[in-house]
């Protein structure tokens, strides 16, 4: 989505150990009516999927996920991050090995807010190694409910983790795919990043 | 606001240990549509502040200021809870106290994000003690920046933090001010609620 690339070369910043910061408009600062431009084309590119809910997790995917689903007309659900503790009969969990904070943490959905008859459409700001995703998935698959596909802001392309999960069959569909980024050398993007008909969106 | 009272009613779990469950509409799963209406009513509240700037702190508080945002068109920023070694002299922090979690966390903002020329309403999902809030009201002071007022979507009024923060002059407006609750007896909620004209912003 050119929009967005153009926005990641304006705005962001390359840091040392592989970091992309967009805190000015993604997961700091959120820019609402930017963001909510991203929302109506994962609109566009899943509106035929019958989707009744959207799933994302905390804390930066909430804001994309919710101005998202204003498109959808449907409800939020954001995954926690929890301490094992807190992991009841009433939850699904899954642990997930963070690549930012070099740990594992177990991320939790209570049943009540996810079942066999949703139809699930994944929301994240970032995919990198693909680790968060693929716990979310799991915790689709533990509560039967269908999941249509995954709509991501950033795709680290490089890392791998997209493409390792739609080899899986899963529909994953980037706003911007970076192939390759360094502090010298800025960022550059895949050539196929979907959403390349806004053109026709910002009309 | 009676809206959220009623769906308070229908929807709210009080559990042991002084805690509503509003999990379904608000902190686990996000009612989209719904939250939007209580954005539109903290617009009607404070549309004459010339607000350029929402401030919450995540979770739980991101849905409900992006959704806010979209009617003052302007921008969210969330503040972090952080471990003490990511607090540098780029940004503002200051230690909160958890009541929920019972330990202490360092809050933080980039400098980057807040400034003197912003007039910043600060929205969050909940309000009892006060702590989270006495700390963003903190950092917007470290900041410079002028707090116009704080939204609030559910204040638990008999913890006392909301009447403590009005008394140092700030304006503190609560869609739905609870009086007293319990597992058996329900919730009872305060008379004077703001937002009571919503009869007229749901025609």
């Amino acid at each position: 989505m050119r929009l967005l690339e153009e926005r990641i070369i304006k705005d962001g910043v390359v840091k040392d150990g592989d970091v992309l910061k967009v805190d000015g408009f993604l997961n700091h600062m959120i820019d609402v009516g930017f963001i909510s431009k991203l929302g109506a084309e994962f609109h566009r590119l899943f509106r035929d999927c019958n989707v009744n809910k959207i799933l994302t997790i905390e804390s930066s995917g909430i804001g994309v996920a919710c101005l998202t689903a204003q498109f959808f007309d449907c409800p939020v659900v954001f995954a926690k991050k929890a301490k094992s503790i807190n992991i009841g009969a009433d939850t699904y969990s899954v642990p997930i090995v963070s690549y930012t904070h070099g740990k594992t943490y177990d991320v939790i959905v209570s049943k009540q807010f996810l079942g066999k008859d949703d139809r699930v459409l994944v929301i994240d700001d970032f995919l990198a190694k693909g680790n968060a995703l693929a716990g979310l998935i799991d915790i689709i698959g533990q509560s039967g409910a269908t999941l249509v596909g995954v709509g991501i802001v950033i795709e680290k392309a490089y890392q791998g983790g997209g493409d390792r999960i739609r080899g899986t069959g899963v529909r994953v569909e980037s706003l911007a795919r970076i192939a390759s980024m360094s502090e010298k050398g800025g960022v550059t993007f895949c050539g196929e990043s979907a959403g390349d008909a806004d053109e026709n969106l910002t009309k």
